[in-house]
């Protein structure tokens, strides 16, 4: 039978772990901690299990874990959704941005990405029948380019995707770019889905500019988050949807025919967490002192480093250390010096080679200081 | 925006749950148990969180896991899948269903399925482009009608959806069935979906025959199982998908773009507590008793109660007890007996009514008694 998704193989991230762990590299290539959660986090889980919260959750998530997620917002940016109404929680970002995707977008409608852009966006955008149109970010400095993003959309514009803090750029949309954004989309009846699953990673005093601070683009927004990333967990795969509520009921009729609820569990024990908003609140110090590592680390390195503004990834332009393309180089990379990166080229729809690989800095001191040994030798 | 599921409200499942809690009605309806799980099972999963394994899985599973599905299946069925390319864990059984047919369904494909049937297939089929094609079991028998079946392919049908222990009818397939189904297949592309969730549930002496069984059916199959159905966890959200390997990276090239992997810690968990085939072996014995304490309990109701054959699922006739519909006798019951039941017309695209409601007995016995005892009074 024909393929669904004839020109897809297997995410790069799974490739460069499995390569990393053949040739016993470091691997800073996939976006995961090489250390462990907060064992309070492990106790909350623990004792749902025990008092046996371990059938199906309401539909839309645990209500509880629905509730710490609307106050959060409403403390960090100042709009109150509706628990009930206006808050999903799901198998995590990748399923929560694929629902929507299914929720909103018919056969032939269009879809804006800006280019580079996570792996799942275009391939979902495909199974659900639509078009993905992918934009660039200007090259170089990665900064959403009002006019191109102005020029693609039409009259079968139906959804517009968004990441800040950006992957794998690292970089953050700034007040001055989430306004502009905010003006382009009013007149039209564009959507939008604003991936933020790197919120409380951002760094040197910035702020975390979600789309919820934004009326004209929250009356229009999934706004999708990961407590994966925040808390540690990546393998529990639990995210949220935040939407307005009409955007939610059509959200919710995907996302039940999809998984249906997510693990009841892990659910009511990051509730529980949740009630100190320590974790989330140092985390940006706690990731800023490991990006500041991995940079002193990588003095007197030949890479050149871009600046992290926020994510857990620090990107470096190879030029001056090797003639290779992007993906030849992480290839060498991973197997001659011992490091595993990710080739920005992995991105991009057209493959665009700007010699920049990505490196993940969520691990350990030790791990961090050893890479860098490493990299220096470059 | 218009709806991609205009049809489609709020699944019965969590609309009757909702309404048995609101009259604290014994709840009957949406299938889970209302006991715990195995402590040791527990005790598995809070060793893996323990142990570290919070990160991101292999994007197939947990390689341990996918193991012990494959000896399970060769032990059981006498077929062997290759752990590491014909077996994917996914966030349960209606996330793989809803994979499988984004996986394999090109827009304006056919995909019959047989009423009555799970509610999210229809809906799944529509999400990928698909055209339903729903064919009855036979009217009061729930057999399926091969003549029906057959007169229903046509050259642009992808899939067929089968599902045997049957839910709601409890009914299981027999060896002859199977057989037909594979004979009628023969000639054809035609893929199948085989939802075997409740492959452990099967009573007074009988097997569940898996589509793994039959080499015309197991060559063209997405088999799908769950561990929330057989080891009393229904909000864990695990299940797998055992298909050929050319169908499996099909399968693998939609589920890294939808959930991307299943919760670590419940997969290595699960992993461990498999080692020991005694809870999935006893699993019929344990609910057989269960189905005839109910049985037994409604001896003397008015209720015509059909066969249980397998599934956890009692159906009664409800045409000597009540005038009214079957959704109607539904709200009625959980409002004035304080019982909730599922109408078996909300497993048809026809709304069909024959007068028959379905019980869930997958409850604690002082439950069952308590339930009987109310419907005893019809
Ligand atoms: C889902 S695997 C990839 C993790 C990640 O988000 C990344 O490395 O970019
Ligand atoms: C996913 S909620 C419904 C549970 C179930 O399988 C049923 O009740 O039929």
């Amino acid at each position: 039978f024909p393929s669904k998704l004839p020109h897809v193989g297997t995410t790069i991230f799974t490739v460069m772990s499995a390569l990393a762990a053949e040739h016993r590299a470091v691997n800073l290539g996939q976006g995961f901690p090489d250390f462990g959660c907060d064992p309070k986090l492990l106790d909350a889980v623990d004792q749902a299990m025990r008092a046996g919260h371990n059938q199906y959750p309401p539909m839309a998530g645990w209500p509880a874990l629905r509730e710490a997620v609307a106050a959060k917002i409403e403390a960090l940016h100042g709009r109150r959704y509706d628990a009930g109404s206006e808050l999903t929680i799901t198998a995590g970002a990748t399923q929560a941005i694929l629902t929507a995707i299914l929720a909103t977008v018919h056969q032939g409608d269009e879809v804006i990405v800006l280019d580079p852009c996570y792996d799942s966006y275009v391939p979902n955008i495909e199974l659900a029948g639509g078009v993905a149109v992918r934009v660039p970010l200007t090259p170089g400095s990665f900064r959403p380019d009002f006019a191109r993003i102005a020029a693609a959309i039409t009259p079968r514009t139906r959804l517009l995707i968004i990441n800040s803090p950006h992957n794998p750029s690292a970089t953050i949309w700034t007040d001055a770019e989430m306004r502009e954004l905010e003006a382009l989309l009013a007149p039209t009846n564009v959507l939008l889905i604003s991936d933020e699953v790197y919120e409380h990673m951002v760094y040197d005093g910035a702020q975390h500019l979600s789309s919820a601070r934004y009326p004209g683009l929250a009356e229009r927004a999934f706004i999708v988050s990961s407590f994966g990333k925040t808390y540690h967990v990546t393998g529990w795969k639990v995210g949220t949807v935040a939407a307005p509520a009409a955007l939610t009921a059509e959200f919710r009729k995907v996302h039940q025919f999809n998984v249906f609820t997510v693990n009841t569990p892990m659910q009511a024990g990051l509730a529980q967490y949740m009630q100190d908003p320590a974790p989330y609140l140092n985390l940006s110090a706690f990731y800023q002192a490991k990006r500041d590592l991995f940079v002193g680390g990588l003095q007197g390195s030949r890479l050149k480093l871009l600046p992290t503004a926020g994510t857990y990834f620090l990107c470096a332009d190879i030029s001056s250390v090797s003639e290779l393309n992007e993906a030849e180089f992480c290839q060498w990379l991973v197997k001659e010096v011992g490091v595993a990166a990710i080739p920005l080229s992995a991105f991009y729809g057209d493959g665009f080679d700007q010699r920049v690989v990505r490196f993940c800095f969520a691990k350990k001191d030790e791990t961090l200081v050893e890479a860098a040994a490493r990299l220096r030798k470059l």
